[in-house]
């Protein structure tokens, strides 16, 4: 085809491993450009993102589109195959519906519970239980958020089916587990073992060395200010 | 066609007056149910809406829909004529990315700034006057962010085109001036302009008296405390 493909990431993030799923369930090609988010982002990413100067980027035929949520419904748009939104109007406002409520209130709410210094933590856990458990109604007994097939739903609750557990090792505050939310429990071993899924998440001992590192320095402030 | 359509909304609210202006671009009759937001909401609503149970809900033949920019995606796949969006995947990319960072990154800088204590105001203003000035790149010399005619961008940044004049007045915080950012007052003049829209809008003074009596309410903790 000739196309210029390119997705512009971090290995750790989630946003941007969203992109590349669905440029992999749809089978298009891209080249993959990594960014030191926590350094130096490069002259490209802040020319294709000025506004959040963030990534992910995807730069398809020279134009750059930034916000994954933004990019995976062009994605669908362009690449016709193996669709990740439902087509009937009402389901696909549904799949937008929870998409948002994953970006909007369940990754916050769980981000802010699992760092959460132990005087606040249980209010938050609290609140990152309610947003699970919101979560799992929308799973209704079936197998994937899309049905039997990984969808636009799947691909945005990636942080809640691989990244959640590995917080939670980091951390030792456990949010998701079997006992409490069987099935969106049962939904995360279901998302993490499709071979498409594994093959694009992160090496998972790097990425809980990461998360260590950072609880380590987290903690620090509170410890000192205990003495 | 005997279709069904309710809008479940709250007659001061910018996001339940989107979601009537595209049905009104779209010549798409419809009942309104205004809701009791502060005191008491329906049974309706926190049926149709358990998630968030909040405004704006959308009903269409039995089946509800909420959170804004869900149902006015919802809309314009439903109803073909007068499209919102455009019809070029890249151009509705941009769309959907602008209509986003109206929702993620203005409102909440605008309402932080208008509502600001005096000692965070200074640095809640330039923040402000950063996503405004922002927001002006993306109308680039076009009558309205959708060209010719009003389109998704317009309608998400109703807040910005009528609100924001009427907060403004009544907390005296000057954010968005002809002065200051040109284009975009301008922008706010052509579409507050247009028929369709103005039928639309909320009755600027009993707008105003509400934002002037929340202001009395949120200035007089600040006035005891320096007492």
């Amino acid at each position: 085809m000739g196309e210029e493909v390119k997705v512009f990431g971090a290995w750790g993030s989630p946003f941007s491993r969203r992109v590349e799923l669905a440029l992999r369930l749809k089978g298009v090609p891209y080249e993959y450009i990594e960014e030191d988010i926590v350094g130096n982002k490069s002259a490209l990413l802040l020319q294709y993102n000025p506004v959040h100067k963030k990534i992910p980027v995807l730069l398809h035929n020279g134009k750059p589109i930034a916000e994954s949520l933004v990019i995976l419904e062009y994605i669908d748009e362009t690449w016709k195959s193996n669709p990740i939104f439902p087509e009937d109007p009402y389901d696909k406002a549904m799949a937008r519906f929870w998409t948002k409520f994953v970006d909007d209130k369940c990754i916050p709410a769980l981000w802010k519970a699992a760092w959460s210094a132990e005087n606040e933590r249980e209010k938050a856990v609290e609140e990152a239980y309610e947003c699970l458990k919101t979560l799992e109604t929308a799973l209704d007994g079936k197998r994937f958020f899309g049905g039997d097939v990984i969808g636009m739903v799947d691909i945005a609750a990636n942080f809640v089916g691989f990244w959640l557990s590995i917080i939670q090792e980091a951390t030792g505050v456990e949010l998701l587990s079997a006992d409490k939310f069987p099935d969106l429990f049962k939904w995360t071993e279901e998302f993490i073992g499709c071979n498409i899924v594994k093959e694009n998440l992160p090496p998972r001992d790097k990425l809980l060395a990461l998360f260590k590192a950072r609880f380590a320095q987290v903690m620090e402030p509170q410890t000192n200010t205990s003495k």
